[in-house]
C-alpha cells in the first residue's frame, strides 16, 4: 500500500510509492563516469586561466601568490553569465513598475561562482575535510559581505553536480544568487514555521531534529554541531538534510567552529553518496532565512541535498506534489552502511 | 539589464535573464529524433497487446469491437505501476495517523493512463483535431467519473512527452492522478486567487486573459472558446497557457463544445511547438480547482505546457524561483510565425 507522508516543517504531502519502490542497489550508477584530468587547459576555472573569468571577489591563496593569478585554493568570482546584474555604485532602492496589470522590477542582485579547488577532477566527496572547510568559509564570507547590501533580500548558495543537475562545467564549483525579493516558496516555508511557533512556542526544525535524533531510523550521521538525516517525507530518493543542532535562523550567523562541523558532515555524507550510489548527480542548496528574518526564533537554516536520480514529470510540475519511489528509512540505512569506502573505487582518487 | 516579473495569478517572481537570453533559433532541436514505427509488437500500449495492461475503464472504439481487444481509438486503463492504490470497495473515509510528530495516511486514489492513439508514432502535434477531440473527451469522462469518489480531492491530468519530461514509454499517452489531499502548491494558488477576488470582485485569471487578449503581444492564437498565450512571467522558455475564455473553476464543468475548442487550440499550439522547435520534450498539465472548490468564482482551470528545454538546477530547487533565458514576447512571436508547417518536415507523418 502506498503511503502519504506530510513534511513537518513545510506541510507538503509526499507520495511514498512503495509499490514502485526500488531497492538501494537499483539506484547505483550503472556506467561509471569517465575520469577527468586533474587539469584542463580549456577550463576557465583551472589555474592559469584566471584571466578568462571576471576578477575575483574572494580567494584563499598561498603566501605571495598574486590576486587573479594561480596559487589559490578556493576562489570566488562574479558569474560571467549572471542571471542578475550587480547594483550600480550608489545602490538605490529598487523601484517596481507596472506593465499594464503586471509588476516588474530591474533584475539587480548578485550571482557569483565559488571555485572549490584548483584541481579539475575533485568534488567535495573526494576532498579532505580541510578542503571542504575552506569552501564553507568562502560561503560564509561572501554571504556576510553581500547581506550588507540593502537591496538583498535572500541569499541562496547551491551546488549543481553533474549534467542532470544542471551543471554545464565539470570543474568543481558552487554558486551564490542574492535576490532583491523573497521568493514565494521561501515565504510559504516561513509562514508555516511561524504558525508552528505561534502555536507551540518552539522552532519546527528544532522539534523535527530532536525527534529524528531520538528515532535514529533516518539519521545518517551527526557530530557536535550538525546532524544529517533523510527527511520522513523525502521528496526524492536519497534526499538529505544537514541541520545545525543549535537553533540559528540564518546561515549568516554561523561561526567558524560551525563551518568546520558542517564541512565534516557534508564531506562524509557526500562521500557516502559517492561510494554508495556511484557518484550520482545532485544539487545541494542552503535554505536560510531572508535578510529581515535573520533573528527569528521560528526559522532554522539547513542544507538540503537533492540527488537527481529520477525526473520530475507532469504530475510533479502541475501539482507540486512529489512521488518518491524510495523508502526514506531504507535510503538512510544504505547511507549509514556505505560509510566504509570500497578500496577498489577510491584508488583512482 | 535582467528583469524580474511577477506572475499576476500566482504572485511568483521570475527572473527573465535577458543577458543570457537565447534567440528562438537556439531552441530548435539539433539532432532530429529517430522516427518510430507505426506499430511495435513489444509495446504494451499497441493494439493486440491489450492483455498486457490492466482491463480498460474507458474506450472509444469501432462498432462491434470487443472491450479489451483491438479496435479502440482512445483507451483508458489503470496504471500498472500506480503511485496510489485504488480504494477498497466500500471506500471509507481516509484516516490520518501519527508517526511520532509526523502525519501519514494511506496512499489511496487513482492513477490512470489514457492511451491516445492505436498508432505508436503519433502525438497530438501530428494528429488531426478530431483525434485530439477524442483524447479530451476521455479526459472529461474519467474526470467526471473519478470526481464522484468522496475521497478524491484533486484530479491532475498531464502528459509527459519525451525522456527529458519523464516519459518512459514512447507510445502516445496521458495520465491522470486523483489525490486524497489538496497539494499545498495548489492551495497557495487558490489562496492568491481568493485574495484577488476578495479585493477586486473578479477572477484573477479572467483579468489576466482580458489583458493578454487586449495586449496581443504574448498571444499565440485563440478561438471562440480558448486562448493560448505565453505568460508574462513564463517560468521556462516557451511556457504556454491555454485558458477557457468563459469563467470556469473546474475542468469537470467543461462541455463537449469546449472539448472541441480545446482540442483545436491544443493541437495547433503543439503543432507549432513541433514544427517551430523540432519536437521538443514537454509536459502539459491541466491545472483545475479541487473538488470542493469547483464552483468558486475566483478560480479558473487552464492547461499549462512546460517545454523541457532547460534543466532546473540548485537555485530553482532551493528558492522555488525560476530563471527564464527566453523572452516571453519573442517566444510568442516565434510560435505565431511557426503556423505554417514546413512541407519537408511533415512528409514523414
Amino acid at each position: 500500500m502506498p503511503e502519504l507522508r506530510q513534511d513537518f516543517a513545510t506541510k507538503e504531502w509526499v507520495i511514498i510509492a512503495t509499490e514502485r519502490a526500488k531497492r538501494p542497489e537499483d539506484w547505483v550508477r550503472q556506467e561509471p563516469l569517465e575520469p577527468l584530468p586533474e587539469h584542463d587547459v580549456n577550463c576557465p576555472f583551472c589555474p592559469g586561466n584566471e584571466a578568462k573569468t571576471p576578477p575575483e571577489v574572494f580567494s584563499l591563496r598561498e603566501v605571495n601568490s598574486q590576486t587573479n593569478g594561480p596559487g589559490w585554493r578556493v576562489r570566488a568570482i562574479p558569474n560571467k553569465f549572471a542571471a542578475l546584474a550587480a547594483p550600480p555604485e550608489e545602490s538605490p532602492r529598487l523601484v517596481r513598475s507596472r506593465h499594464g496589470l503586471y509588476l516588474q522590477m530591474p533584475g539587480i542582485g548578485y550571482h557569483e561562482v565559488i571555485i572549490e579547488s584548483p584541481r579539475h577532477n575533485k568534488s567535495p566527496a573526494t576532498m579532505s575535510v580541510t578542503e571542504v572547510v575552506e569552501i564553507i568559509l568562502a560561503y560564509q564570507t561572501r554571504y556576510v559581505e553581500l547581506d550588507r547590501d540593502p537591496n538583498v533580500q535572500l541569499i541562496t548558495i547551491f551546488r549543481n553536480h553533474g549534467p542532470l543537475a544542471g551543471a554545464s562545467l565539470r570543474h568543481p564549483h558552487s554558486q551564490l544568487v542574492a535576490t532583491p525579493v523573497v521568493p514565494l516558496h521561501i515565504r510559504h516555508r516561513l509562514y508555516e514555521a511561524q504558525r508552528h511557533y505561534d502555536a507551540l512556542g518552539t522552532c519546527v526544525f528544532c522539534d523535527m531534529l530532536d525527534f529524528e535524533l531520538q528515532e535514529k531510523e533516518r539519521v545518517i550521521l551527526a557530530n557536535e554541531h550538525f546532524a544529517a538525516f533523510v527527511p520522513y517525507a523525502a521528496r526524492v530518493p536519497y534526499e538529505i538534510w544537514i541541520v545545525p543542532r543549535e537553533h540559528q535562523a540564518s546561515f549568516g550567523q554561523s561561526t567558524i567552529e560551525q563551518a568546520a562541523g558542517l564541512a565534516a558532515v557534508l564531506q562524509a555524507v557526500l562521500s557516502r553518496l559517492y561510494h554508495g550510489l556511484g557518484d550520482p548527480d545532485y544539487n545541494y542548496v542552503i535554505n536560510t532565512a531572508p535578510h529581515h528574518s535573520s533573528g527569528e526564533p521560528f526559522y532554522h537554516w539547513h542544507l538540503q541535498i537533492l540527488p537527481r536520480l529520477t525526473t520530475p514529470a507532469g504530475f510533479e510540475l502541475g501539482s507540486g506534489m512529489h512521488i518518491n519511489v524510495s523508502l526514506p528509512e531504507e535510503a538512510a540505512a544504505h547511507l549509514r552502511s556505505a560509510g566504509e569506502p570500497d578500496p577498489k573505487k577510491t584508488a583512482e582518487d
